[in-house]
């Protein structure tokens, strides 16, 4: 297992580089809240970030990217059908939709919306925080607008059983974030609490796994990469940070400095199961 | 007099603990120029937001918050109506609505959609600059865009008028904030000149205000004493800032970090009538 | 034209000034990643933003503007005829329109847009990356999502054949930004390469274009004078900033407290032709 612990932060900085490498295009279908920051970590992360929602260009825009981000943060009815729309024609390619179901458990239109989504597509990843999974996959939880409060239930149990109902890989995110297609499952221990205190820090992290996962055929892989990586970020920026304003703007600067070197040496992804 | 004063000073930074130890959901419908900015500002006053616009949600949405941003900084036809199903929400569930008509008396849209909201609801706090409330309360104003120019009324008739006028609470900010109700009157001298080369600081404080509201009664103490930590921290935030940039990220970090014994000793909360 | 070199800066100067002595207010019809950031570079350059695109006020806000930005960065079809709106009343007024077209040649709504834009409005400024302006101009280009790849044609043909074909100014920014009315060309060679590491940081330019273009009738001088300050304040942000986080920041910071010494001095406008 120390062996395997080692060989994946070693797979997360090999990924890195390949996203630097090859800059991959990840099409968002995004809330209002965050489309800056989300497009700013894109680019930190290495890949290019396009923002499109308009139901005349998503098949189009869909058609020339390597990864689709969908995220319910600010979802409205038209929104989900170009969700759809674009999700269609990224699973005909074949690349990999990371769906950020923001707020499920919060509203019945955006549970509803959510479940569609799993419905009519084939997700790669769904990276949410514990409420928003345990609600998918049918678990009792507590959210309080988009914030998971109350983690009374076991984050690993849940990010299973959510991988296993929808035939995706899990991405929970929290104190420690757990990564599970059902089966195998890893565990990453990279973050800071001032993560909490910026808005949209879990949005961030959906943008860059999509990164990861557009140049990684391996969800489980590409999502601990990403995590561990956006994590250690996270770490390194709250270094001698003042607060969150401080905090979020040494976010990039961490994130698109990271080297391999460093991402090898700090990455705490454990694998169990 | 100078007993109110230090009573006012006192309650801010106890409201200030009582939002951090409470963490009120603040349901925002708001603007997409500053919707991450007033999120973020939210999370450092010690609440959480939450942003949702669609028809199908807000109900719903503002059923679970404990305050209502409306903001009509980009608004829209069907945006208005959505205000107006989430605010009967919240009037019926008695939490409290904070108004901002962004630009008021820049366009008859603007003006008669914060008319129409002041009409079928009942708001409990307007927060808005000298001509965006001049124009609501009847009086004259020249506004260009969003920005209020040439402010040679008398910023207090004008809050006392729009108070007495839609029965609520006014908060007129500018060099002075003038908090009324139609009868007591604050007026809170926190603030620095930086606070209006940032956009959004305006819509900032409403968000704020709103936390504040969350969890105080008082409506008048309640916008007083946000108006006083946020222009605090704006005080904070521009020492040694070289430029709009930095002041804006240090806003937060200020906001975030700020102590009930700093507020204390430098909220500037008078009042008068 | 070591002679015109030194006007061009010293008018790039005179023009910031009088931005800063005059508040144009600049109405922004702009796409949801950047409204932040263009309203606070606006603010930045000295002028006032306005963020307005609802088809019930655009008119009246463009009736009030001293300058129009039309950004299709994330349109949809009803963003599309508010433009041409508020662009009939702007062209009425006689006040400039700036144009910028992301991600023309990524969709062809994108694409075909920009061309209903250039056809039924009488545009001042088009400022674009190469691969958006190739497109309008009918050249080969290859744009990966809105980002311009694979420059391999020749800039300055396509910024005067884009010039010459919609009667306007082009913008074209890239390493060395190319400002052409078809016959005259300005090369700008301020900016640096944590530029490119922004997101919307070729948004920005177009606001404080539009910013400098409402206060200068001259296009092709307003244009290379906004470019060479906002390049400048590039320059000036990249000094010291460990990462694209921080250079964000700067950026503001740089622009809004350049001195007209400064501008003037490092100001490298090159007039060919």
């Amino acid at each position: 297992m120390a062996n395997l612990m080692t060989d994946l932060a070693s797979r997360a900085a090999e990924i890195m580089t390949r996203v630097r490498a090859t800059k991959p295009l990840v099409h968002h279908i995004t809330n209002f809240v965050v489309m800056n920051e989300t497009a700013n970590i894109t680019l930190c992360a290495g890949a290019l970030p396009v923002m499109a929602h308009a139901r005349q260009e998503v098949e189009e825009m869909a058609g020339a990217a390597h990864a689709l981000v969908l995220n319910l943060g600010t979802l409205w009815p038209e929104q989900v059908d170009a969700m759809l729309v674009a999700g269609r024609r990224a699973n005909v390619r074949g690349i990999p939709i990371v769906l950020d179901p923001v707020g499920a458990g919060a509203t019945r239109f955006r549970t509803e919306s959510a479940q569609r989504l799993l419905e009519q597509l084939a997700v790669s990843i769904i990276r949410g925080n514990f409420a928003e999974l345990a609600t998918l996959a049918g678990h009792e939880a507590t959210i309080r607008g988009v914030e998971s409060v109350g983690t009374s239930g076991d984050p690993t149990a849940v990010a299973i059983a959510c991988a296993r109902k929808f035939r995706c890989v899990a991405a929970l995110t929290g104190r420690t974030d757990i990564v599970s297609d059902g089966f195998r499952v890893a565990r990453i221990a990279n973050g800071h609490e001032l993560m909490g205190r910026v808005t949209g820090t879990g949005c961030m992290s959906t943008s860059v796994t999509a990164a990861y996962a557009a140049v990684e055929a391996d969800s489980v892989v590409a999502a601990a990469s990403a995590l561990a990586a956006f994590g250690l970020a996270g770490e390194i920026a709250a270094q001698g940070a003042p607060g969150p304003g401080t905090f979020h703007v040494h976010l990039y600067d961490a994130l698109a400095q990271m080297t391999e070197e460093v991402l090898r040496a700090a990455a705490r992804i454990e694998v169990a199961g």
